[in-house]
């Protein structure tokens, strides 16, 4: 089960920080890392700090974008201060565990993702994440170091792993109403909806490129937290697709006036 | 209350570790720091890995015994590797957390000791203790970096602080229900919504009324469960009635033809 949550950490300035992260995380019995573009790995500063989770680093997966890094996940949870413009479904960090290890147990791809040392998360990134999870912190003083942060959600992974260990043989699985993980859509066929769905925004004239507002976020927002399922995305991207074929005859009949 | 809780830690090789353990307590708006016979101190390392909190390592008071450092507590955890050959009560830092603010918010003064990077506490330091604490680790990699140890034990203190204050708790719920019951589209809205759905995709001829298989029960399910907002309502409506507009638009050009 914990295998298959991973951390990405997103754009690292200083390597000594993922050494710190990949210790963090062996300590806790989690393996696998995903660096995005980071900024100076490897680097011997890693190798010290990680004090002996030589492994989780030597098998940490580089990549150059955020969506590199979350492929074939079906859960994103994003690190971000409290007080954000837009907002969205918020965990504090032992929900956020209890979550991961919930869906993972049902086979589920999980990604804990952490942002910039001094600028953590951009929106744009946040946008991508089902859900945002704060460390409760000191207000005057609230930016924790990353391998802290690394090391505080990986701790509730793992509180929340002993206890579903400890009740997995008493406890009889409920099947809730929703949708089962096995079945949801991953977050790249998520992606490729959101672009079918802003395309055909602006060829129906819904959307203006040049002024979008806040309307795809808006939308994500929306479908983000409904755990959508492959056979319902494959419905909404027909919709979209007759929806483009109407919006073209559309347009070539303006042309044709 | 926060302030009856010190940080003791017990000779101390990497100063890096002092700062950083600084850094972690003043994250969590621990203050008090106590360090017994540390082997280099003050040091620039220690204020580097600070970040900012130094005014934990210019407060922090350098004595030269564990007893000396536990002048006036009637509350001591110490931490602890699991298998120790003295049986001792012991709890998990959760527990730790929450008898550390119990007590603390009684008056009493309480330390968390930290032992030494590489060899812990002794076992006679380990007798000066009320309780033993164990953070769960990976069997294999037990031994955590002492600033994250720190942070760990930390975060568990403020957690219990937030939840005895009562604030933070219900705010952070309120959060994660992700749309107020106040904001949320009413059943009527929804019907609504669903009929001008109905009737689009019946206009961009994706449904056909002769056999609408189970197109709109699917689609049902898919937006009743998410808890659609007004505002959300309001957006998927607007493309609804430009989807039309451009499907209209297209009909009179076939009648054209």
């Amino acid at each position: 089960m914990l295998p298959n949550i991973r951390v990405v950490l997103v754009n690292t300035s200083h390597p000594g920080n993922i050494g710190g992260a990949a210790r963090a995380m062996k300590n806790m019995g989690l393996s696998r890392l995903v660096l995005v573009d980071p900024q100076d790995f490897p680097s011997h500063d890693a190798s010290a700090r990680a004090s002996g989770a030589d492994d989780v680093l030597a098998g940490a997966q580089v990549v150059a974008t955020l969506e590199d890094a979350l492929v074939g996940c079906t859960l994103v949870v994003g690190t971000s201060a409290r007080d954000r413009r837009i907002p969205w479904p918020m965990l504090d960090p032992r929900e956020c565990g209890a979550k991961a290890v919930e869906q993972a147990g049902e086979g589920a791809e999980v990604a804990l993702v952490f942002g910039r040392e001094y600028a953590g998360l951009t929106n744009e990134e946040l946008q991508r994440c089902h859900y945002h999870v704060h460390i409760p912190s000191n207000p005057d003083f609230s930016s924790l170091n990353l391998a802290a942060a690394v090391q505080v959600l990986a701790y509730e992974v793992r509180m929340a792993w002993l206890a579903a260990e400890g009740q997995a043989l008493k406890v009889e699985k409920v099947e809730v109403a929703s949708v089962r993980s096995a079945e949801l859509a991953t977050m790249d066929e998520m992606e490729l909806f959101y672009q079918h769905l802003e395309s055909t925004l602006v060829d129906i004239g819904f959307l203006d490129p040049t002024k979008p507002k806040h309307l795809m976020p808006r939308l994500r927002r929306l479908y983000g937290r409904s755990s959508v399922s492959r056979s319902e995305i494959s419905i909404l991207r027909g919709i979209l697709t007759e929806t483009q074929k109407t919006a073209r005859g559309d347009a070539h009949k303006r042309k044709d006036q």
